[in-house]
């Protein structure tokens, strides 16, 4: 990808996503369970665009959705409403509502106390809650403690036997329809024991509600599956859909998946300018316009992205005039952010060439969790997001999202603030006059 | 002040201030500093809302800003441009240029090379640039390293023989003035040592630069000025101002100090609903609909903000009828968000007393670094912001900044979307007739 015509057309710092890699990692999930009952719900808590969206929705897309604007953006997209799931510890009864009232697949139910919120919802509906339970294995998931969710430690889920005691219950209640089981222990997961251990414990219990009579259909894997930032290896997904299926044997239901980083992840990238090289005797810093405020990972959970330095065309040319001088040689450097954090570093000791102001940096694997959890710290407006495709032999790319403007950011504060102003004024010409009079 | 009200009022998760307080707080550096040529510049990264700035604006703050957009606030606040300062180690070219054409007091220069920027830019406007340059003293600050700024291995300012340097440069530019000198060692900073340790140096330095010639007129001490989150000593202001301008003994500057937690942490709140309680049989959990992205504080860095249980008026009477019952009593809980991670934790085995749906906890100390780092993440809209005054006898509230709507948040990507969507319909048609043809 150009990512310096890229950088220089829509300025930076930019998201830029490879539109051809999402189709083909949404694809590689399709085919790792191709010939059985199969949905991939995309996880939109990695990347949410519409235009993204858009594009998993044609290709056979459903939605795995942490809020009910996840929702809401799944079905604008173009997802139909059979394949969008709602998933989350703490969702409230206006969201319940409101699933119910769209009619989605069904609600991954994460409490005793969300439970009867929803049959008590859907009763007064005048509706059928279709639901599954968020099963927690008590599986040590092996990642960032921030991502990992399976162990009894954590939020997420309830136990076998509570399960066990929700769904009877759901079974007999005339508003509640349990359609599915559901667990998911982690993000960002690398090994795959820790997977097949839980699809083996929640297998076994799928198999002894449907022997007590319970009609489930689905059986909802979650996602987590990792992708490579720096070292890591990663599952292959033949293996991955193998070693459930093997869990499974023998039980007859759909299997959910529901990956986001695996599919988003790699094909992402932020460019950021490089602003100024900085050097004290013990340390040389890159200061680049891109900071923690639009790609938070490195200081949240100490991750790594790739950088790679993009040097312009004028400096390429000198480079080559001067190929042979020492001081061209690359050497190590902290590259950081203008945000007033002293974690705002997007790697140290990163081995770059010389750069100058105007060179890009692009930082890989900034497709899940990139754009999703960028703030406006600082005041600062949020990247643009651009999308490349391939159209016949043609590379060609299209705006996803525009940059923020700073009038649109300010626009209600100043309306309240004008509102205020006009109230104190009259209020002092209102004093003037009795004053006067 | 009255969160139940508020939070019934305005939805929950909420920002509330209590803007009395914010005003008593500036009021208190004014004092510290009083009889002595002072400038307080309010620093916007804490908390930006237009109306909190307009208030301390009428105070008489001068504002420090990390952004050109926090630039843009402090004016439309009604700050004047006299009174505001732009600092930060990574400003974009087109930054500092709109901060010059702004003629704004100072800009407070982070290295050489942006030394060089900001001497190309003014020469090219045909304007002399006021500067003032970040001198990083090399203490420790004895705070959160991520917030740590003044030791040499961050990033932040020019050590002390590269400052002198970059001062007689400045000295002789005909479009450089260099009429201050700044350091800031770090936030929430709770030890008065290493902040008059590094005003002496500092002191020290400006002492030999005027005996040199350079016309200094400003000595800015930075903020980092800490409150009490659990159980922080927090220093007294009068003797933060006293070793201040001790250290300053003989130098007729004006002592500018750029607080923003110590003005606005205090003064907030963060109201969320309880949605369920949740237990299992080591944890009990109480899940509320605030989420690490409405307050990023405790994720990031394992900050603590103070939790109180506002029980809802049916709750509390149904207590008293039955305050004999021994299930009433307070335990232990993990209060948690609803958002799709493990670190989304406001706080651990916090003594709550059993609390339903409905009910409200407030999140103390939250006016810094609350609203000013959320996001969307999880799709979630950000919370609306209120100021409670006194007005004569009365407390009375006022909205902010309302809580941001959905169609609002996907109004860009969709009008993105529909255009895409009308392309490709055309493209489809225009193949059909060609078909057809």
């Amino acid at each position: 990808m150009d990512f310096l015509g890229l950088a220089q057309k829509y300025g930076t710092p930019l998201y830029v996503y490879d539109m051809e890699k999402i189709k083909a990692n949404f694809l590689d999930f399709k085919q790792a369970f191709a010939g059985r009952k199969s949905l991939i719900c995309y996880a939109l808590k990695a990347n949410s665009n519409l235009s993204i969206l858009s594009l998993l929705a044609q290709c056979g897309s459903g939605a795995d959705c942490v809020s009910i604007y996840e929702v809401k953006r799944a079905l604008l997209a173009g997802i139909p409403k059979y394949k969008i799931i709602f998933s989350g510890v703490g969702k409230k009864s206006s969201e319940i509502k409101e699933a119910l009232e769209l009619d989605i697949l069904f609600i991954n139910v994460e409490s005793q106390a969300e439970l009867m919120m929803i049959e008590q919802i859907a009763s007064s509906l005048q509706k059928v809650a279709r639901i599954s339970i968020r099963v927690n294995p008590n599986i040590d998931a092996k990642t960032h403690p921030y991502i990992s969710t399976g162990l009894s430690e954590n939020k997420f889920g309830v136990d076998m036997d509570l399960a066990k005691q929700m769904y009877l219950y759901a079974y007999k209640s005339s508003t509640l329809e349990p359609i599915g089981i559901h667990f998911h222990i982690g993000s960002q997961l690398t090994d795959l024991s820790p997977i097949s251990q839980s699809t083996q414990k929640i297998a076994e219990l799928a198999r002894s509600l449907v022997a007590l009579g319970v009609d489930l259909r689905f059986f909802d894997v979650g996602g987590g599956v990792g992708i490579c930032y720096e070292n890591e290896q990663v599952i292959a997904l033949y293996d991955y859909a193998q070693s459930i299926l093997k869990a499974l044997n023998g039980l007859d239901l759909t299997i959910i998946c529901e990956p986001g980083r695996r599919i988003v992840g790699e094909a992402g990238y932020l460019l950021s300018s490089v602003l100024y090289e900085k050097s004290t005797p013990s340390k040389r810093f890159v200061i680049v316009d891109a900071g923690m405020n639009d790609l938070l990972r490195p200081a949240l959970y100490g991750a790594y992205h790739t950088i790679q330095a993009h040097q312009a065309q004028n400096q390429t040319q000198q480079n080559k005039s001067t190929q042979d001088e020492p001081t061209q040689s690359a050497t190590k450097a902290d590259i950081v952010g203008p945000v007033c954090e002293s974690a705002d570093v997007f790697g140290k000791d990163i081995v770059l060439p010389p750069l100058r102001s105007g060179d890009i940096l692009s930082f890989g694997n900034a497709g899940a969790y990139g754009y999703s959890m960028s703030s406006h710290y600082n005041a600062r407006m949020r990247p643009a997001e651009v999308g490349v495709f391939v159209d016949g032999e043609c590379e060609c790319e299209c705006l996803l999202k525009p940059r923020e403007s700073f009038e649109d950011s300010v626009a209600e504060e100043l309306k309240i603030l004008h509102s205020h102003q006009a109230t104190q004024n009259r209020d002092e010409n209102t004093k003037n006059t009795k004053t006067k009079e």
